[in-house]
């Protein structure tokens, strides 16, 4: 077990905290490109597999049964905020599918977009299933269930069919079978699968370029990856590193977030994928992570570094109004040759 | 640079996140009783040191000639909560200084008290000064201003007499000079001193047993030492590791956080004084690694433990409401020899 440090916090200049991690760069036929830390490692990828599990919904066929459009595609596909638009379309899709939100097996939560939480607040109202930031995939379940006839209840449980389709499809993008790893439960009930870093890399590179997969499967894909670089905003949400990261490359990048730390990116263009884990779990680190490799490998403009510099090196401002600090690389780290 | 392995974050019995850090365990005489990582790393105390920040408010006689009792003087050290009793408190004090909220140096925010804070957005309002979890520290500061006819204005800042007496103050408690180390700026406005995590260690030692410091400087910390036991709810708030451990243990562990990770604890009965640093910042991680230390030292006896068990080892919840996970002390650590 050994991670790189990755990431530092300053205070006026001087390092205050250190995030450390793991990560690697693969391309399609498994090949590892480039790794930090152990790869070895096993992690749980949360949502960052969201992308992957709603490869189902397209290639049942329930995406065309239900004439989802992009928007709600890039839904399946999200850890959205919680914002209006977000908690409309999970309305009216499953209005749509003759469901309402009490199908929905995630908890009801506030939206993790602050401003409408307190605005949800303010009017005297609370979080709901819909605000989950998993509804959008757990829609998305249901629609393939409604589509196979499968039963509605209990469907994100691991030993419902749709959670079994699910592993075997996982299992082939990671080219291992996930049964042979511990597997948890997620914070909506969902089954959460662990494989090892290097394994969700290859699985990511496979999501990028899918032409080692099945044809069906691989068409699947391609209509996942049009869907959300269509629809920035419903992947994640306003502000967000995922959306602008999508938005600004013009789908170049699709990155997806995971839970305590992960964060994945799948470049089609050079069918690579990007996995990486930082150790403690923290948010605030991955995404300076990620655009730092992103960077090292050459595969953001001037321009576009420029568009995402909030992420890039984010400052810290505190409760007078001052900037006081930054999240940026570690020094030490990604040095050219 | 080098941290242990202080803290794992477990799903269904399987590590998905770890969290590396440095502590040290000292007496009051300067000697390491015990140590793990690099204790010569800098660290910023940051809300730590509000108990040392506290001694000049009483050593100057300013608490005295205000009649601060044990309620005040246990807010003047603490990382409040913003709950209803701790704005109240902070109200009251000003109010009877002749002064206001405007008064204060530190930002606007909302409680961190979640229930608080939502109670506030229910009824239509918002954060204020009052909210911030350093205004009692603030008030403290005004206190001793008006007691020393010192200018309120800018007390925040490091050039101001006030600032410049507490480094002082601290200096002595640390044994070393603070002006030769890096100062930042803290969230609330007021300098952030930096030091090696030996010497806060130390420093949390002369502060647990101050026989060794001026008799004035040592009755000042024997009346803080009362009042944060007495009035334990003050220094931090309901349901807070700080707060219980107080009143748990009665006294015998005084507990303070800092930002970023950071936790330290006087034992005025051993004369000891720990402090650690969770690299990463995390606020999940200091209190588990603080009680396994506690622990490790024999300082809680197993109904103290019994009592403190939702800090000891923190069950993770998700959305459903089922229990998930855990936050435990590394199986690597701490191993008796």
């Amino acid at each position: 077990m050994s991670y790189e440090l990755f990431v530092e916090v300053t205070r006026n200049g001087t390092v205050e905290s250190r995030h450390f991690g793991a990560a690697v760069v693969c391309d399609f036929k498994g090949s590892v490109v480039k790794s930090w830390g152990d790869i070895e490692s096993l992690v749980f990828p949360r949502s960052a597999l969201k992308p992957m599990l709603a490869i189902h919904l397209v290639e049942s066929g329930a995406s065309d049964r239900f004439a989802l459009n992009d928007a709600e595609l890039s839904l399946a596909c999200s850890s959205h905020q919680g914002e209006q638009m977000h908690q409309d379309l999970v309305a009216s899709w499953l209005n749509r599918l003759g469901l309402t939100e009490d199908h929905l097996a995630c908890g009801a939560v506030l939206p993790e977009n602050t401003e409408r939480a307190h605005q949800l607040l303010a009017a005297g109202q609370q979080g709901c299933r819909l605000h989950h930031n998993c509804s959008g995939k757990h829609t998305g379940f249901l629609t393939t269930a409604l589509h196979l006839n499968m039963p509605l209840d209990k469907y994100h449980l691991l030993e419902h069919p749709l959670q079994q389709v699910s592993l075997d499809i996982l299992s082939d993008l990671a080219v291992i079978d996930l049964r042979q790893y511990p597997i948890g439960i997620d914070g909506c009930g969902l089954p959460a699968p662990t494989m090892p870093l290097l394994q969700l890399g290859r699985a990511v590179a496979r999501f990028a370029n899918p032409e080692d997969l099945s044809d069906c499967r691989a068409q699947a894909i391609y209509r996942l990856h049009e869907a959300i670089t269509n629809e920035p905003l419903y992947i994640a949400g306003h502000g967000s590193v995922v959306s602008e990261l999508n938005e600004v490359t013009k789908g170049s990048v699709l990155a997806k977030t995971g839970a305590e730390g992960v964060l994945i990116a799948a470049l089609p263009e050079q069918g690579l994928g990007i996995a990486l884990k930082i150790a403690d779990g923290s948010n605030r680190a991955r995404s300076v992570a990620l655009l730092a490799i992103l960077d090292y490998l050459g595969m953001l403009s001037d321009e576009e570094k420029q568009q995402l510099q909030a992420h890039i090196v984010p400052t810290l401002v505190n409760s007078r109004g001052l900037a006081v600090g930054e999240i940026r690389p570690a020094a030490s780290w990604l040095k050219k040759a």
